[in-house]
């Protein structure tokens, strides 16, 4: 398969990189430090990347991020911007990047355990990923040419559990490799409208 | 209790109205034909209207409309106004709204079925709904001074059925009347973080 992933340079970016690059022809993509550069908050940028890529078996993102921050605290510009960056900014990617997939192609986004669990700081984050999840669901009942759509959403990282475990008592970190797992299943499996919760 | 109702003149709104009216001082809000008008979807609206009203000890929204249409249709403009007009005026009113409730009081948002029960046209709206479930359960663990958060998400109304019933096939439609206890049971009772369905 030709498979782009965007945020390849992240950790979870680097553990999926891993795990499909030994099979695949893999195509990394971020917007300041990989070979190829894209801003998926930006249409006209993820469009150029796909014209030039094209034609692809798979479109993979473990990019976008929210604003972390206490609500109390929180501007409704925190907020919008959040919610463009993680959540409008990957739905943009499987909006536009269908267009550019092979029959029977997929869509790997990425949300987070914050949805279903949340934490002090959290509310944009839970508010974006729950809001990817939402939309893949709906989304992948759609799609035409059985194109596919899924969601990873990770729990909080072994590899980040020393910068930001603190914020998050009580969680069980997992490794990043273990979440590239989930990537693998959404790029090789057949399933489609999914969230895979990884634990 | 003296209650902010936004999106009074809709149909839940009109239920809701009725079922919380008799027992407290309702204070009905819309954009276009209540009493008070607001636009939820613009701060400086909601900002002007709580300040003449405050203090409240509940606001309850019924207001924000998604977009409705086919994904292979879907233009990035509709998929963003759809999140603007639904998630994030109904974020905004409750980020807002916070600091004009007495101690102990509540807000309630509406979300809807096709988050987790989607439809053909529906992504949009999944997304919108999806997002506002997210964002309730996480910020209701942060809200200072006993304050409150819920969502009631319910199926399509009866009353809407002759309009909408084609797209909907095989839900069961429920009574508008019934969708208002849900709201009843946030704005008088002591839960939060919650999310009602109403099937």
């Amino acid at each position: 398969m030709r498979i782009l992933l965007v945020g390849s340079t992240g950790v979870i970016g680097r553990a999926v990189a891993k795990a499909l690059g030994s099979r695949h022809e893999l195509i990394e993509a971020s917007r300041t430090r990989a070979a190829n550069r894209v801003d998926i908050a930006d249409a006209a940028s993820i469009r150029a990347l796909l014209d030039r890529l094209a034609p692809l078996d798979a479109i993979v993102s473990t990019a976008g991020e929210a604003h972390f921050g206490r609500l109390a605290a929180m501007t409704l510009e925190d907020f919008e911007l959040g919610l463009k960056n993680k959540l409008l900014a990957q739905a943009k990617l499987a909006l536009i990047g269908q267009a550019y997939l092979r029959d029977g192609g997929s869509v790997t986004l990425t949300s987070g355990v914050l949805s279903r669990d949340p934490i002090v700081g959290g509310s944009n984050a839970a508010t974006a990923n729950a809001g990817l999840e939402g939309f893949a669901r709906a989304a992948a009942i759609e799609l035409p040419r059985g194109l596919r759509l899924n969601v990873v959403s990770p729990t909080v990282l072994a590899e980040s559990w020393p910068a930001y475990g603190r914020y998050f008592a009580g969680f069980t970190p997992v490794d990043a490799e273990r979440v590239a797992r989930a990537y693998c299943k959404s790029v090789e499996g057949a399933q489609t409208g999914q969230i895979y919760p990884v634990h």
